[in-house]
């Protein structure tokens, strides 16, 4: 959530968010961002331009928060039987989706619109939130696994600094590669 | 650099480029980027402002490009005798650098002027130069260590990964955290 918009909003405010947040979407889909404004995105939303500028402050806001509502994950992660399984399937998942071409620009326009960092905190929660899915359900079946922060630092952080700084060759070898890694660093006993 | 500036200017190229970073600097300085504007940095530098705009496209741009010049190592990593303490040192002061209140804009403002992604590319490869020359040095005192893009995805990676999307509780501890992890990981053979 940007600077002014820190409470989740509900009644009007709620149908106002939806429906600017379903025109950027949409107004994205047609002709791409050079195109945008903010009294296109209004008169598309219903909304007087001022609405917006209240609520946003600048249309790199706005896209910052269209494109953290569309980095929130809408499922589990699967279950695939172990740990090393889900963690494999969920980091290649992660990169096919961040390496697309939406993905980047969805994690682009989270961290420019975003100078206090509550999106991005926004979207390393939500790979947060993910991660301790898998590792909850390893520790029911009861397997040892690392913690979260380790596998941020291990998995999701090498994944998410390559597609902003070293992009190339971004495979989903390189996603098990990472996972491999993080086995192979561990004692039999933890495993 | 951005697409407008590919190659290495010379002559008047170079001194305009180098008047008007010096321009973006000082009036940084001065009054924060708030105030800043291109017709602001071409009075200071002695330029038009269409000189400015022809070469940079835009004030994002242009503080892109100067942001990646502030990111560019002025030395070479310390020697401290071994590759674990040389790697250990460098890590501590990256970190310190780029938390720093000015090292944070930068790395934002490189990422945020630089849609083709050339000057994150560049501040990716200021940290492999340096790290390569930690790893020759470690060579040539026939020490064994981890080839360069290990060293980014353990070491790089997670620190600016949480600068950018997880910045609570970054501290040299962190780094030295990071280091340890990554001998840890190793059989005795190759340490």
């Amino acid at each position: 959530m940007s600077t002014r918009q820190r409470v989740r909003p509900g009644g009007r405010s709620a149908r106002v968010q939806a429906s600017v947040h379903t025109a950027v979407r949409e107004l994205l889909e047609e002709g791409g961002r050079e195109a945008l404004t903010v009294p296109l995105v209004a008169q598309r939303a219903g909304v007087t331009p001022s609405t917006v500028y209240r609520r946003w402050g600048t249309l790199q806001e706005l896209l910052s928060d269209v494109a953290v509502e569309r980095l929130r994950p809408d499922t589990a992660p699967e279950d695939h039987g172990d740990l090393r399984s889900d963690l494999t399937a969920w980091a290649e998942q992660f990169l096919d989706e961040m390496t697309s071409a939406s993905g980047r620009a969805y994690i682009r326009d989270a961290l420019l619109g975003d100078p206090d960092g509550d999106n991005a905190g926004q979207c390393s929660a939500y790979a947060a939130e993910q991660i301790n899915v898998i590792l909850a359900r390893a520790a029911d079946r009861g397997e040892h696994g690392p913690d979260v922060e380790t596998v941020m630092d291990r998995i999701v952080a090498p994944m998410m600094y390559r597609i902003l700084f070293r992009p190339a060759g971004l495979h989903a070898a390189y996603a098990r590669r990472l996972v491999t890694g993080l086995f192979a660093g561990r004692g039999k006993d933890e495993q």
